[in-house]
């Protein structure tokens, strides 16, 4: 071992040494269409799988594909500094969202450009980015220690876009190698590219897809008008009928399980927001917040309810005068603590059906569900988290929540056994999930620095 | 001119001898994917309307195509018998109705196959099978004839299915050319395969596009969850209360002008239907007829509307937790005699405007309005048609109403002058507008056999 820890100043300076083959290899990850939820790009999803698992052997590290039964699992390990030693698990994931609207890219989503310090391409920030300098920051501290004072675990799942549900199948029988002091969840963010956060805990996910079906074909709409009922309208009737007049959400029992943080606990968040920021930043013309609440309170410690996605009928150019054998949307709903996913799926269903003619073929398909998460306060993971983030972005580190989901959060905190800090430098802006998705360079180095500066700090742990 | 007209079983005999020709000629037809609604088949639907101008020249017409601001008119004529003899026009049209769900087709719609009696592509009845039957007879009547005793008139569109804009701009500047007697419409269908009808109206047809839009972008549900208003959600609330809880339409007005036919004409029309064989007919669960109406009376007499497609966000496989930008609908409303087609698109613009919040950005957009269609009872087309039908279908003629629109007959009827007659031997199982479209030959050849009778009792006018 050194007898002096390498210091953020030499994370920076191999950084400069590296930047080049970095941004190559970055990009040959975000080339990969590894798209998860479509069955068309299972070997693509694979592809991308193997040239981590290559890149982390390339690192130093050993490493293996864990199956499942939806896609594999990178696992990674250097266990050299012995069981005295801490042990640190990096959780991230190299699936990625589908691209359509594709229309509205500018560029290819799997030809990543570099746009004025901008990476755009699908992944770029969610999670590939965040993903790859996590493992660059690996490499540079084992290159920089020459030998290993901590040892270090590698985490990467190809599932998160599609719920994990593979990935969650296997984590039992995986308690042994998953079994770490540190837990570093690599899939958050921070709310401005200058002020660096970690996040105590995000909402859970219920999602589910309902369809409506009356006739075994499509129906022309002037031959049968007046006669067939239309799948679109009894769908969107029973819809409309989730929320009240008012916008609140009208599922019976949806709210019954939120409670509210304490004041002691809501006292340690950053709640600042400036909602008419917030809505030029995303081109938004109406908030609906839940009543009483503000728009961050409302997606920090409310439940949400959207549909993701309706279509039935004809959706392409001009028009096609049809009324469809079936429609279908696609809903979800995001939890807060104490709301049981499975109870909150049962209300949802009971609703619809409840709602929809008995005369009617309606399929309700429970898709994911996941609780929600908190870490613990003032633990060691969070102190350590918070002093990088703070010597990297030289400004105090904020505690926000996280309104979204990151599915195998609760389980691998369980199985790892270790303290956990939901991190990452990840913005809002960053466009995840939507056309133009990109990561911006300068970020991206100080997502490399706090991860360095993170294994230098429990290197020097006695 | 021949001392006695032939018969139709001289028309019989022509067809068996042609039978081989026709099927060919008639598969040729169908492999055109003259697809009116998308820009991208414009090339194909004009390649469709030289075939047929030459396959009019070759039966001995003048052909020539009309152009238009869309897609252009075959137009056709041979008037040869002089200004004494009587002027038969028949409207037919070229294009075809959208292929989706592609999925669920047997086979290539565009590349037509014969099984068990059926052939199977789209087009195969509406309107190409209906069309192309019109030529095959016009060209028997002429080289049974020698001399023609009648004068022919042939006009085909190629935007029926596309609301006739571009067609009917330019039918003033051609009231000349359209000039005639008897007007026959062959859009037009039976009830069933062994009971022969002509139509004596049809319905008209307003349709819509409506467009909400919230954010500049997709929003991912999790980080904008509880925040950004989802135009999903505004868009299907305002849509679902264009129905009262018991399904009846609620748009203010919209059954202002209404009025039941006096029971007079009622007594006329075939009204038999069972609504058992209806639904075993087309897999239908459900029906939602009007108030007070049977399912047929509801379907000619009253008007309907429906939401003949709807989207927005996720539509793909598996799942995406998007709030999307925007969201769409398509509909239309089928209109009864005396409803005035612009003053029920004010009816349901004001009331889709005053649901949607101002602060979301709507935009609807009118695509076609159509008025109804009443023809005259007792006139002599309306006689010949009958006799046609009885003598082919050995079985009385019925007299029905058609649910659906064909845009350009009311003006097509205003400038011809002539009187008019819906026909046409289609049924409602030929699953026009859906997958697998299709006819049968038996029928194909009993509609030549009615054009070409309608064309011989012409020419025995003196």
């Amino acid at each position: 071992m050194r007898a002096t820890l390498p210091a953020v100043s030499d994370l920076k300076e191999w950084y400069r040494l590296h930047q080049r083959e970095i941004l190559e290899d970055y990009f040959t990850f975000l080339k990969f269409p590894s798209l998860s939820t479509d069955p068309a790009y299972k070997l693509s999803v694979r592809e991308t799988a193997l040239w981590l698992k290559e890149f982390l052997q390339k690192c130093g590290l050993c490493a293996e594909l864990w199956e499942t039964t939806g896609h594999p699992v990178v696992f990674a390990s250097l266990l050299h500094a012995g069981p005295d030693r801490p042990t640190l698990l990096f959780y991230a994931h190299y699936d990625v969202q589908p691209v359509d609207p594709i229309g509205e890219w500018h560029s290819d989503p799997f030809d990543p450009v570099l746009k004025e310090g901008k990476v755009y391409a699908r992944g770029a920030s969610d999670n590939k980015g965040q993903c790859f300098y996590t493992l660059c920051a690996i490499r540079a501290y084992l290159e920089l220690m020459k030998e290993s004072a901590v040892n270090i675990k590698v985490f990467i799942e190809g599932e998160e876009e599609i719920g994990s549900l593979g990935t969650a199948g296997i984590l039992a029988s995986k308690e042994k190698e998953l079994k770490s002091d540190y837990l570093f969840l690599l899939d958050f963010g921070i709310s401005n590219a200058h002020s660096p956060a970690v996040m105590m805990g995000m909402r859970g996910l219920l999602s589910l897809e309902v369809t409506v079906q009356n006739s075994a074909i499509d129906l022309h709409s002037g031959v049968h008008g007046g006669m067939a009922l239309n799948p679109n309208h009894a769908l969107l009737s029973a819809l409309s009928k989730m929320w009240t007049e008012s916008g609140r959400i009208a599922i019976p029992g949806f709210f019954d399980d939120v409670a509210l943080p304490a004041q002691e606990e809501l006292d340690r968040y950053d709640l600042s927001f400036d909602p008419v920021s917030y809505k030029n930043k995303f081109g938004i013309k109406a908030c609906i917040p839940t009543p009483g609440a503000s728009l961050l309170e409302s997606n920090w410690f409310y439940p949400s309810l959207d549909v993701n996605g309706m279509y039935g009928g004809y959706c392409g150019e001009g028009f096609k005068t049809v009324i469809p054998a079936k429609a279908r949307a696609k809903i979800s709903c995001r939890l807060v603590p104490h709301q049981d996913p499975h109870k909150i799926a049962e209300a949802l269903t009971a609703f619809l059906k409840n709602h929809l003619s008995e005369n009617l073929h309606v399929e309700i398909k429970i898709l994911q569900q996941h609780a929600s998460y908190r870490a613990a306060w003032d633990t060691n993971v969070v102190k350590i988290s918070k002093e990088a983030y703070e010597e990297v972005f030289s400004k105090e580190c904020r505690y926000l929540l996280c309104g979204a989901t990151v599915p195998l959060v609760p389980k691998l905190a369980f199985y790892s056994g270790g303290e956990a800090a939901l991190i990452g430098v990840a913005l809002d802006s960053d466009d995840m999930h939507a056309p133009n998705e990109h990561f911006d360079l300068e970020r991206f180095e100080k997502g490399f620095l706090v991860i360095g500066r993170i294994l230098i700090s429990c290197s020097s742990f006695s």
